[in-house]
């Protein structure tokens, strides 16, 4: 077996430049993008890639098509819908007015299609934040809020620059699986009461739910979900014949079945309108969207220095007013979206980074336009894919619709019944509630099986932040419990004639085994009653440190007072130097290296013997 | 060579019944006292030693002789003089009047010397326990403090029974060095001012620091330090001739030097009792200990319910006083004990499950007798060492010197000179001090160059209890870096002119590292254009998980795209159960199999080629 040419990179690809190839031909790396040289050296373009791999467009907008187009457009339209009224909703929830909402989803949008790597992902107004902007900035001016958007957008930026992406890859698969669908029951719990017309406040009892559930309401939510989920099995219509006729139709089903939540939207909308027209806003016997109020964005600094009633904030006041939210915001909000685009990323392929990136421009430019912390939503995630979107673009048209909103179309958006928006979202994510996994984590993995079941009940009963939280913590638990005692094999050898003790860590040891590996050294030694020479091999230490030449130099003065020789096999030589000279410890790599110093022992041993 | 036996164990000798010894005399196992039969089973004594072996006192006593007992008697009689005064002062600065420090000293002392496994650390008043105490019990009656002293022992000793000593391999040795150096240099800041005499509260500036230096208070703290550092050199004074009368003056001298606190603090309390007794107590001009007040401890449950100032107080109404108190106040003291038994015990070997059991034991018996929360005192174990206690039993002496604080020699104690006793503190914490560590840390490890300097630096400024902490979160976040980043070697390997992709990780891969094995994968597969099979060798997958199974499932989709074989080397049987089945996996142990799978590869591409 003979090894042609040792290669290393890693997942990014920055590394690259080690690479060198054996044949003489140019080597195209498909999964980069980048063409390596005869010498296995990326041309010059390399260099400037950086920068302009952040764009992450570049890398898609090339081989974007009309179809592809066409989907985007759909879902972006679909999601504009969607958007405006769950803006209105959560800028109230954060004790702002409308308009603060509507601005983030404009720029959120807009700035994903550039930046964003996951089609699905919308960034804008979303539950988790409105609720932790209110924790940080209840009571206090609105400007507070708007400095917060852009300090969380800041952290979030220099957590994508210094490439902290990789805390995606403590997030577990069941973790990940559980915060979906807790999340998806969440919605749906949220929205049942706007799809039944129910107005109570608050958890009801089951009988005050059915009491106030109101029929027109109720009627309307559930005719549009019927409907919703009757489209959605369009796309998946079968014809017998194969013809120009049946493919031609195929295509037509599949553009109804993926423009089934706009089209839901725009005709109970178009309904309503008619209704008001014809009699008056007040004889429409649904629940209507909130109206919209008509203010377009304007671009100016954020507000680090403002008057409010007769007290003047400087920058460190805001500072002041905001406290750790600088810290919890941005990383509850880069927690909520890296789970969200693990969710839906195809095939697990996650610049994490990247997204982070993305995200933190999001609110820095939203800041700029007077924009309440945003990131990922779940919801809309799931209204994009049941939208059939293929590209970030669909963001631009969303955009489009969000401004329009804030213009021309003001009058129209207040329409919309919130039950058959209820309808859509509850349509969108009831399918990513996947209760399967559950009986077959059980089967293979028992703490797999725990990290779903507790990360789903606490994104539950506690918050989804909570959960996903949970679910990392506990995994990290499970991890440094078998760090901290790691599989040691301990055996009796024999080779010529020469017996010792070996000593064979089974698993890789950190500092966090080094007592587990003390124990078993003290205990192979005494249990042949120190009678033979120990033989440790050193290939599986990591991180050779200060605990483990602590531990050593006290083992081996131990086994030094019962004449016990202790040999350490395969140490780096680098390693060797940062132990102190001790008399009875032996270094070797090979086998051969081993017997000799055995052999030695022996001898000594035996002229030590004869002299007594 | 040839493996004689395989054996496997624990420190602690748990799971011992596994060993089979070749030969077939009993082996007696030194290390833990136990005689392994021909069988290698333990025999039947061993199911009593498990609560035998709680009371460790019975593991020492056998080989108790004069020497050690009169070493013990010196100790313990130093540290009953050390420990009066600082009791006194720590339940004064827990907000409670000095009888019940004096409680807590007496039960700790005595329970230790039965469970305790390190003989130079003291249980009682500490001024960690007593700030966590002012924190969460002031202002609220004494019955609430003796109550979280017995709360506190429950949870102590449930760690204990529990097991959860192993957290203390989770303290790295650089962590556990600036643990002491920083608690050291704490102490001799905290007791510089009694030593000069200074009562200045607060942090005075240097000026107000000289100028209110009292010379009488300051002669006697600084010739008692004079007088503790020469008689420190006594036991190293070496003599040139070795006959019996150097041997015994050699002996004598030893004596005399291990005595010097006790000696110290009786003889100027001796000058201040005589100086009284010639003139008044107003005349001496020194800062002399707080008065002791008479009474002996009654043993009484612990008040879980009780009446003061006209509210009934019932458990329930305890425990919300208490709060988050009955959860902090054990874990804190477990970590402080932990580390200072780690500090002082000789060759780690330490059993910190029976510390905490120990730990657990003396704050329920303590609250039995109306005591405050306790454990391990830094300054009181250094005294001990300096001292040259030699087993647990020195405790007994120490109780009995408390004990008669309380009645008999009640008037005499006040009698100790503020300044002698600082005197004491100083001249056993000073060799503590160790800042060696830091350049050779700087030369050898960086890492640990840091944890060393950011828990030093924290335990002075924010607490010792935070700096210990940090030092164990920073180091196990540099393990979580490298688990989420694990090495994997790529290379193109021939065999038999067969060619195919090794992908071998270097080092374990837990979960954390299946983001990066996804992304060497692909790369692998791309950067040779997904002409070669891909092999990947599974043997270091500890954990094999959800994640495992979801990035191999979509890693061989992809690959089967590109038409490439994905083979699974050294996987189990069990876990290849738990993958799905795909078509172009296969798995493989030896390399002789891989080779037959790579051939029949390669023949039925041939045979496609043909065909088409």
């Amino acid at each position: 077996m003979s090894i042609v040419k040792k290669l290393s990179f890693d997942a990014n690809c920055e590394e690259k430049e080690k690479y060198t190839l054996q044949n003489g031909d140019d080597c195209y790396d498909q999964a980069n993008g980048h063409t390596v040289d005869v010498e296995g050296k990326y041309t010059k373009a390399k260099q400037a890639h950086w920068l302009l791999r952040r764009i992450y467009i570049l890398s898609w907008i090339r081989s974007y098509d009309r179809e592809r187009a066409f989907a985007d457009l759909i879902a972006g339209i679909t999601l504009g819908l969607t958007i405006i009224p769950q803006s209105i909703a959560y800028a109230a929830l954060a004790g702002l007015s409308s308009e603060y909402g509507l601005y983030s989803a404009f720029i959120g949008s807009i700035i994903y299609v550039f930046f964003g790597t996951i089609p699905q992902v919308s960034i804008g107004p979303t539950s988790l934040m409105a609720i932790l902007t209110l924790q940080f900035c209840a009571d206090k001016p609105v400007q507070v809020v708007i400095v917060l958007a852009f300090l969380a957008g800041l952290v979030e930026l220099a957590m994508g620059v210094f490439q902290l992406g990789f805390i995606v890859s403590f997030i577990p698969a069941p973790v990940t699986k559980a915060f979906t669908s807790g999340t998806a029951v969440i919605v749906v719990f949220a929205q049942i009461k706007n799809l039944l017309g129910v107005r109570v406040k608050g958890f009801p009892s089951i009988g005050e739910f059915f009491g106030s559930i109101r029929p027109s309401d109720a009627a309307m939510g559930i005719f549009c979900l019927v409907v919703l989920l009757s489209l959605r099995l369009l796309s998946q219509v079968k014809f017998k014949q194969d013809s120009p006729m049946t493919r031609r139709l195929k295509k037509v089903l599949w553009y109804i079945s993926i423009s089934r939540n706009a089209l839901v939207v725009f005709f109970t909308g178009l309904l309503v309108f008619i209704w008001v027209k014809k009699s008056s806003l007040e004889a429409v016997p649904f629940a209507l969207s909130s109206k919209v109020s008509s203010a377009m964005p304007s671009i100016k600094l954020p507000p680090f220095a403002f008057e409010y009633q007769n007290r003047t904030y400087v920058f460190t006041d805001i500072l002041h007013e905001l406290g750790s939210g600088i810290v919890v915001v941005p990383i509850v909000a880069v927690l909520a979206n890296v789970a969200i685009a693990k969710a839906f990323v195809k095939d697990g392929n996650l610049d994490a980074s990247q997204e982070m990136l993305t995200l933190g421009l999001c609110n820095i430019a939203g800041s700029f336009f007077s924009a309440m912390p945003t990131c990922g939503a779940f919801t809309r995630s799931a209204v994009s894919q049941a939208s059939g979107v293929r590209t970030p673009m669909a963001g631009i048209y969303t955009g489009l619709i969000v401004l329009s909103a804030l213009s021309i179309l003001t009058p129209y958006f207040q329409y919309i019944p919130k039950a058959s928006l209820s309808a859509v979202l509850i349509a969108a994510v009831i399918f990513m509630i996947d209760l399967a996994p559950v009986k077959e984590l059980w089967q293979t993995n028992k703490k797999d099986f725990f990290s779903w079941v507790g990360s789903f009940i606490i994104c539950l009963v506690a918050g989804v932040e909570l959960g996903l939280l949970f679910g990392i913590v506990l995994s990290m638990v499970f991890i440094l419990l078998r760090l901290g005692n790691p599989k040691i094999e301990v055996s009796l050898k024999q080779e010529e004639s020469l017996t010792y003790v070996h000593v064979v860590p089974q698993s890789d040891i950190y500092y966090t085994g080094v007592d587990t590996l003390r124990g078993e050294l003290r205990g192979a030694s005494s249990l042949y009653r120190h009678d033979f020479p120990v033989v440790l091999d050193c290939s599986r230490f990591m991180q050779f440190d200060a605990t483990f030449t602590e531990m050593l130099t006290a083992v081996s003065k131990e086994m030094a007072e019962n004449d016990v020789l202790l040999i350490l096999q395969n140490m780096s030589l680098k390693v060797q130097q940062m132990l102190p000279v001790i008399g009875n410890v032996r270094f070797c790599q090979e086998d051969s290296q081993l017997i000799s110093h055995l052999q030695q022992e022996k001898e000594s041993g035996q002229q030590l013997d004869a002299k007594l």
